[in-house]
Protein backbone atom coordinates (compact mmCIF):
# COMPACT_ATOMS: atom_id res chain seq x y z
CA UNK A 1 0.00 0.00 0.00
CA UNK A 2 2.40 2.33 0.94
CA UNK A 3 4.57 1.74 -2.63
CA UNK A 4 0.91 2.75 -3.99
CA UNK A 5 0.60 5.44 -2.72
CA UNK A 6 3.41 6.70 -2.80
CA UNK A 7 2.58 10.01 -4.72
CA UNK A 8 5.41 12.39 -4.04
CA UNK A 9 7.35 14.57 -6.99
CA UNK A 10 9.78 13.29 -8.54
CA UNK A 11 11.39 13.23 -11.93
CA UNK A 12 10.37 9.56 -14.03
CA UNK A 13 14.14 8.01 -13.55
CA UNK A 14 12.99 8.42 -9.76
CA UNK A 15 9.68 6.86 -9.66
CA UNK A 16 11.26 4.32 -12.22
CA UNK A 17 14.43 3.51 -9.65
CA UNK A 18 11.95 2.38 -6.88
CA UNK A 19 9.81 0.20 -8.47
CA UNK A 20 10.67 -3.38 -8.89
CA UNK A 21 10.95 -5.26 -11.80
CA UNK A 22 7.40 -6.56 -12.06
CA UNK A 23 5.68 -2.77 -11.44
CA UNK A 24 7.75 -1.60 -14.27
CA UNK A 25 6.23 -4.15 -16.63
CA UNK A 26 2.90 -3.09 -14.96
CA UNK A 27 3.62 0.58 -15.51
CA UNK A 28 3.33 -0.09 -19.16
CA UNK A 29 0.30 -2.35 -19.44
CA UNK A 30 -1.59 0.35 -17.58
CA UNK A 31 -0.16 2.98 -20.20
CA UNK A 32 -1.06 0.46 -22.55
CA UNK A 33 -4.77 -0.67 -22.16
CA UNK A 34 -5.69 3.10 -20.94
CA UNK A 35 -4.43 4.71 -23.79
CA UNK A 36 -5.29 2.57 -26.47
CA UNK A 37 -8.01 0.53 -24.98
CA UNK A 38 -10.06 3.06 -23.07
CA UNK A 39 -9.48 0.53 -19.54
CA UNK A 40 -9.05 2.22 -16.36
CA UNK A 41 -6.47 0.41 -14.47
CA UNK A 42 -5.40 -0.12 -10.59
CA UNK A 43 -2.67 -1.77 -9.41
CA UNK A 44 -2.39 -4.81 -6.89
CA UNK A 45 -6.17 -4.76 -6.57
CA UNK A 46 -7.36 -7.79 -4.43
CA UNK A 47 -10.47 -9.15 -6.08
CA UNK A 48 -11.02 -11.36 -2.60
CA UNK A 49 -9.33 -12.04 0.03
CA UNK A 50 -6.47 -13.88 -0.43
CA UNK A 51 -5.86 -12.77 -3.81
CA UNK A 52 -3.86 -9.77 -5.36
CA UNK A 53 -4.03 -9.07 -8.85
CA UNK A 54 -0.78 -7.07 -10.61
CA UNK A 55 -2.67 -5.04 -12.86
CA UNK A 56 -6.66 -5.72 -12.61
CA UNK A 57 -8.40 -3.31 -15.98
CA UNK A 58 -12.03 -2.30 -16.01
CA UNK A 59 -12.82 -1.51 -19.51
CA UNK A 60 -15.45 0.73 -21.24
CA UNK A 61 -18.56 -1.91 -21.35
CA UNK A 62 -17.72 -3.06 -17.84
CA UNK A 63 -15.07 -5.61 -18.48
CA UNK A 64 -12.39 -6.83 -16.47
CA UNK A 65 -9.29 -7.68 -17.97
CA UNK A 66 -6.47 -9.44 -15.35
CA UNK A 67 -3.24 -9.01 -16.13
CA UNK A 68 -0.22 -10.43 -13.85
CA UNK A 69 3.33 -9.14 -14.59
CA UNK A 70 6.10 -12.15 -14.76
CA UNK A 71 9.55 -10.58 -14.58
CA UNK A 72 11.46 -13.75 -14.94
CA UNK A 73 11.11 -17.33 -15.15
CA UNK A 74 12.04 -17.86 -11.22
CA UNK A 75 9.20 -15.49 -10.84
CA UNK A 76 6.71 -17.10 -13.25
CA UNK A 77 7.52 -20.62 -11.62
CA UNK A 78 6.87 -18.81 -7.94
CA UNK A 79 3.38 -18.39 -8.53
CA UNK A 80 0.90 -20.87 -7.34
CA UNK A 81 -1.96 -19.01 -6.82
CA UNK A 82 -2.52 -17.27 -10.80
CA UNK A 83 -5.45 -20.01 -11.75
CA UNK A 84 -7.34 -18.49 -8.99
CA UNK A 85 -7.55 -15.06 -10.91
CA UNK A 86 -9.26 -16.92 -13.96
CA UNK A 87 -12.83 -16.64 -11.69
CA UNK A 88 -12.59 -12.94 -11.45
CA UNK A 89 -11.88 -11.43 -14.72
CA UNK A 90 -13.36 -12.06 -18.43
CA UNK A 91 -10.16 -12.02 -20.01
CA UNK A 92 -6.06 -13.04 -18.40
CA UNK A 93 -3.28 -12.10 -19.17
CA UNK A 94 0.99 -12.05 -18.64
CA UNK A 95 2.49 -9.71 -18.65
CA UNK A 96 6.52 -10.30 -19.92
CA UNK A 97 9.65 -8.53 -21.64
CA UNK A 98 10.81 -9.35 -24.50
CA UNK A 99 13.76 -11.76 -22.84
CA UNK A 100 10.85 -13.80 -21.21
CA UNK A 101 10.55 -17.69 -22.30
CA UNK A 102 6.83 -17.58 -23.60
CA UNK A 103 7.09 -21.25 -24.27
CA UNK A 104 6.18 -21.33 -20.16
CA UNK A 105 3.18 -19.14 -20.64
CA UNK A 106 0.20 -21.58 -20.36
CA UNK A 107 -2.57 -21.95 -23.49
CA UNK A 108 -5.71 -20.42 -22.96
CA UNK A 109 -4.02 -16.75 -21.43
CA UNK A 110 -2.69 -13.60 -23.58
CA UNK A 111 0.52 -12.22 -23.62
CA UNK A 112 1.39 -9.14 -23.28
CA UNK A 113 4.88 -7.61 -24.20
CA UNK A 114 5.91 -4.71 -22.01
CA UNK A 115 8.59 -2.49 -20.38
CA UNK A 116 7.95 0.33 -18.37
CA UNK A 117 7.10 2.50 -21.01
CA UNK A 118 4.85 0.75 -22.93
CA UNK A 119 3.00 -2.41 -23.70
CA UNK A 120 1.54 -4.14 -26.76
CA UNK A 121 -1.25 -7.28 -26.71
CA UNK A 122 1.26 -10.02 -28.68
CA UNK A 123 -1.52 -12.53 -28.02
CA UNK A 124 -4.92 -12.28 -27.40
CA UNK A 125 -6.65 -13.77 -24.37
CA UNK A 126 -10.19 -15.72 -24.66
CA UNK A 127 -12.94 -14.59 -22.98
CA UNK A 128 -14.62 -16.09 -20.07
CA UNK A 129 -16.96 -13.92 -18.99
CA UNK A 130 -18.34 -13.36 -15.08
CA UNK A 131 -21.52 -14.32 -13.89
CA UNK A 132 -23.24 -10.81 -13.49
CA UNK A 133 -23.45 -11.26 -9.31
CA UNK A 134 -19.18 -11.55 -9.23
CA UNK A 135 -19.17 -8.48 -12.08
CA UNK A 136 -21.38 -6.58 -9.67
CA UNK A 137 -19.26 -7.40 -6.65
CA UNK A 138 -16.06 -6.97 -8.39
CA UNK A 139 -16.76 -3.86 -9.73
CA UNK A 140 -18.45 -2.40 -6.32
CA UNK A 141 -15.17 -3.31 -4.19
CA UNK A 142 -12.95 -1.74 -7.54
CA UNK A 143 -14.38 1.24 -7.40
CA UNK A 144 -14.01 1.85 -3.49
CA UNK A 145 -10.70 0.49 -3.48
CA UNK A 146 -9.76 3.20 -6.46
CA UNK A 147 -11.25 5.95 -4.42
CA UNK A 148 -10.37 5.34 -0.85
CA UNK A 149 -6.62 5.35 -2.37
CA UNK A 150 -7.14 8.15 -4.04
CA UNK A 151 -8.97 9.98 -0.85
CA UNK A 152 -6.16 8.84 1.20
CA UNK A 153 -3.59 10.09 -1.76
CA UNK A 154 -5.27 13.62 -1.90
CA UNK A 155 -5.32 13.79 2.54
CA UNK A 156 -2.54 12.41 4.15
CA UNK A 157 -2.28 14.19 7.04
CA UNK A 158 -5.75 12.78 7.91
CA UNK A 159 -6.00 9.31 6.61
CA UNK A 160 -2.64 8.38 7.61
CA UNK A 161 -3.52 9.26 11.26
CA UNK B 1 -9.24 18.17 -12.79
CA UNK B 2 -6.18 20.27 -12.06
CA UNK B 3 -6.75 20.37 -8.08
CA UNK B 4 -8.59 16.96 -8.04
CA UNK B 5 -5.21 15.76 -8.62
CA UNK B 6 -3.09 17.99 -7.23
CA UNK B 7 -1.02 16.17 -5.29
CA UNK B 8 2.16 17.79 -4.72
CA UNK B 9 3.05 17.51 -0.83
CA UNK B 10 2.94 20.27 1.50
CA UNK B 11 1.46 20.84 5.24
CA UNK B 12 -2.29 21.12 5.35
CA UNK B 13 -2.00 24.38 6.11
CA UNK B 14 -0.58 24.92 2.64
CA UNK B 15 -3.16 22.23 1.25
CA UNK B 16 -6.66 23.99 3.08
CA UNK B 17 -5.09 27.64 2.08
CA UNK B 18 -5.18 26.45 -1.61
CA UNK B 19 -8.99 25.37 -1.38
CA UNK B 20 -12.52 26.78 -2.37
CA UNK B 21 -14.96 27.05 0.98
CA UNK B 22 -17.07 24.53 -0.69
CA UNK B 23 -13.68 22.52 -1.15
CA UNK B 24 -12.85 22.80 2.79
CA UNK B 25 -16.70 21.81 3.61
CA UNK B 26 -16.30 18.95 1.01
CA UNK B 27 -12.85 17.75 2.71
CA UNK B 28 -14.82 17.27 6.11
CA UNK B 29 -17.44 15.23 4.67
CA UNK B 30 -15.30 12.95 3.02
CA UNK B 31 -13.41 11.84 5.99
CA UNK B 32 -16.80 11.88 7.87
CA UNK B 33 -17.89 9.43 5.45
CA UNK B 34 -15.07 7.54 5.27
CA UNK B 35 -14.53 6.97 8.95
CA UNK B 36 -17.31 6.62 10.44
CA UNK B 37 -19.79 5.28 7.89
CA UNK B 38 -17.11 2.72 5.46
CA UNK B 39 -17.90 5.21 2.07
CA UNK B 40 -15.68 5.66 -0.21
CA UNK B 41 -15.44 9.24 -1.48
CA UNK B 42 -15.24 10.93 -5.14
CA UNK B 43 -15.05 14.62 -5.12
CA UNK B 44 -16.36 16.23 -8.44
CA UNK B 45 -17.22 13.58 -9.67
CA UNK B 46 -19.96 13.52 -13.19
CA UNK B 47 -22.90 10.91 -12.98
CA UNK B 48 -23.99 11.81 -16.24
CA UNK B 49 -23.13 14.31 -18.51
CA UNK B 50 -23.50 17.86 -17.86
CA UNK B 51 -23.85 16.82 -13.75
CA UNK B 52 -21.06 16.89 -11.19
CA UNK B 53 -21.59 16.30 -7.96
CA UNK B 54 -19.35 17.99 -5.19
CA UNK B 55 -19.05 14.42 -2.85
CA UNK B 56 -20.55 10.89 -4.29
CA UNK B 57 -20.19 8.36 -2.08
CA UNK B 58 -20.37 4.82 -2.47
CA UNK B 59 -21.00 2.44 0.40
CA UNK B 60 -20.47 -1.02 1.77
CA UNK B 61 -23.62 -1.97 0.53
CA UNK B 62 -23.02 -0.41 -2.59
CA UNK B 63 -25.39 1.97 -1.94
CA UNK B 64 -24.66 5.63 -3.58
CA UNK B 65 -25.07 9.03 -1.62
CA UNK B 66 -24.52 12.50 -3.01
CA UNK B 67 -23.45 16.12 -0.81
CA UNK B 68 -23.54 18.65 -2.40
CA UNK B 69 -21.43 21.93 -0.36
CA UNK B 70 -22.85 25.30 0.18
CA UNK B 71 -20.53 27.84 1.79
CA UNK B 72 -23.06 30.60 1.66
CA UNK B 73 -26.62 31.84 0.95
CA UNK B 74 -25.59 32.85 -2.12
CA UNK B 75 -23.93 29.49 -3.07
CA UNK B 76 -27.41 27.71 -2.59
CA UNK B 77 -29.77 30.20 -4.17
CA UNK B 78 -27.11 30.10 -7.09
CA UNK B 79 -27.53 26.12 -7.85
CA UNK B 80 -29.84 25.40 -10.61
CA UNK B 81 -29.31 21.64 -11.15
CA UNK B 82 -29.24 19.89 -7.47
CA UNK B 83 -32.73 18.05 -8.18
CA UNK B 84 -31.01 16.36 -11.25
CA UNK B 85 -29.19 14.97 -8.69
CA UNK B 86 -31.60 12.84 -7.04
CA UNK B 87 -31.76 10.42 -9.71
CA UNK B 88 -28.80 9.61 -8.99
CA UNK B 89 -28.41 8.98 -5.45
CA UNK B 90 -30.16 6.68 -3.08
CA UNK B 91 -29.97 9.62 -0.57
CA UNK B 92 -29.26 12.97 -1.06
CA UNK B 93 -27.41 15.12 1.34
CA UNK B 94 -26.27 19.30 1.95
CA UNK B 95 -23.26 19.91 3.39
CA UNK B 96 -23.12 23.62 4.95
CA UNK B 97 -21.21 24.94 8.33
CA UNK B 98 -22.81 25.83 11.09
CA UNK B 99 -23.68 29.52 10.20
CA UNK B 100 -25.60 28.30 6.58
CA UNK B 101 -29.13 29.27 7.33
CA UNK B 102 -30.41 25.83 7.28
CA UNK B 103 -34.17 27.03 6.95
CA UNK B 104 -33.36 27.81 3.07
CA UNK B 105 -32.54 24.10 2.41
CA UNK B 106 -35.59 21.98 1.26
CA UNK B 107 -37.82 19.17 2.95
CA UNK B 108 -36.94 15.94 1.90
CA UNK B 109 -32.92 16.15 1.77
CA UNK B 110 -30.27 15.55 4.40
CA UNK B 111 -28.27 17.92 6.48
CA UNK B 112 -24.76 17.36 6.94
CA UNK B 113 -22.84 20.09 9.45
CA UNK B 114 -19.36 20.35 8.29
CA UNK B 115 -15.64 22.46 8.71
CA UNK B 116 -12.45 21.16 6.94
CA UNK B 117 -11.66 18.80 9.81
CA UNK B 118 -14.71 16.84 10.06
CA UNK B 119 -18.63 16.99 9.71
CA UNK B 120 -21.65 15.04 11.11
CA UNK B 121 -24.94 14.04 10.09
CA UNK B 122 -27.27 16.34 11.20
CA UNK B 123 -30.41 15.54 9.86
CA UNK B 124 -30.63 12.42 7.99
CA UNK B 125 -32.05 12.35 3.98
CA UNK B 126 -34.83 9.88 3.22
CA UNK B 127 -33.99 6.49 1.01
CA UNK B 128 -35.45 6.95 -2.53
CA UNK B 129 -33.24 3.75 -4.06
CA UNK B 130 -31.92 4.02 -7.79
CA UNK B 131 -33.34 1.18 -9.84
CA UNK B 132 -30.56 -1.41 -10.54
CA UNK B 133 -29.66 -0.53 -14.02
CA UNK B 134 -28.60 3.11 -13.26
CA UNK B 135 -26.69 1.80 -9.67
CA UNK B 136 -24.51 -0.45 -11.98
CA UNK B 137 -23.87 2.35 -14.67
CA UNK B 138 -23.04 4.39 -11.79
CA UNK B 139 -21.05 2.57 -10.26
CA UNK B 140 -18.92 1.54 -13.02
CA UNK B 141 -18.37 4.73 -13.97
CA UNK B 142 -17.41 5.97 -10.63
CA UNK B 143 -14.87 3.19 -10.42
CA UNK B 144 -13.62 3.86 -13.89
CA UNK B 145 -12.86 7.84 -12.58
CA UNK B 146 -11.48 7.01 -9.60
CA UNK B 147 -9.17 4.83 -11.36
CA UNK B 148 -8.05 6.67 -14.10
CA UNK B 149 -7.77 9.86 -11.49
CA UNK B 150 -5.07 7.47 -9.70
CA UNK B 151 -3.51 6.38 -12.45
CA UNK B 152 -3.02 10.01 -13.60
CA UNK B 153 -2.06 10.82 -9.96
CA UNK B 154 0.64 8.60 -9.96
CA UNK B 155 1.92 8.18 -13.22
CA UNK B 156 1.96 11.97 -14.12
CA UNK B 157 4.90 12.28 -16.53
CA UNK B 158 3.04 9.88 -18.77
CA UNK B 159 -0.52 10.46 -18.40
CA UNK B 160 -0.38 14.48 -18.89
CA UNK B 161 1.34 14.45 -21.74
Amino acid sequence: MGQLLDLRPGDDAERLGAMQPGQRLARGVVRHLSSSHGFACLEEFSPTRGLRTDVCALGPKGEVWVVECKSSRADFQSDGKWQGYLEWCDRYFWAVDGAFPQELLPDGTGIILADAWDAVIHRPAPEERMAGARRKALTQRFARCAAQRLSYARDPGWSAG
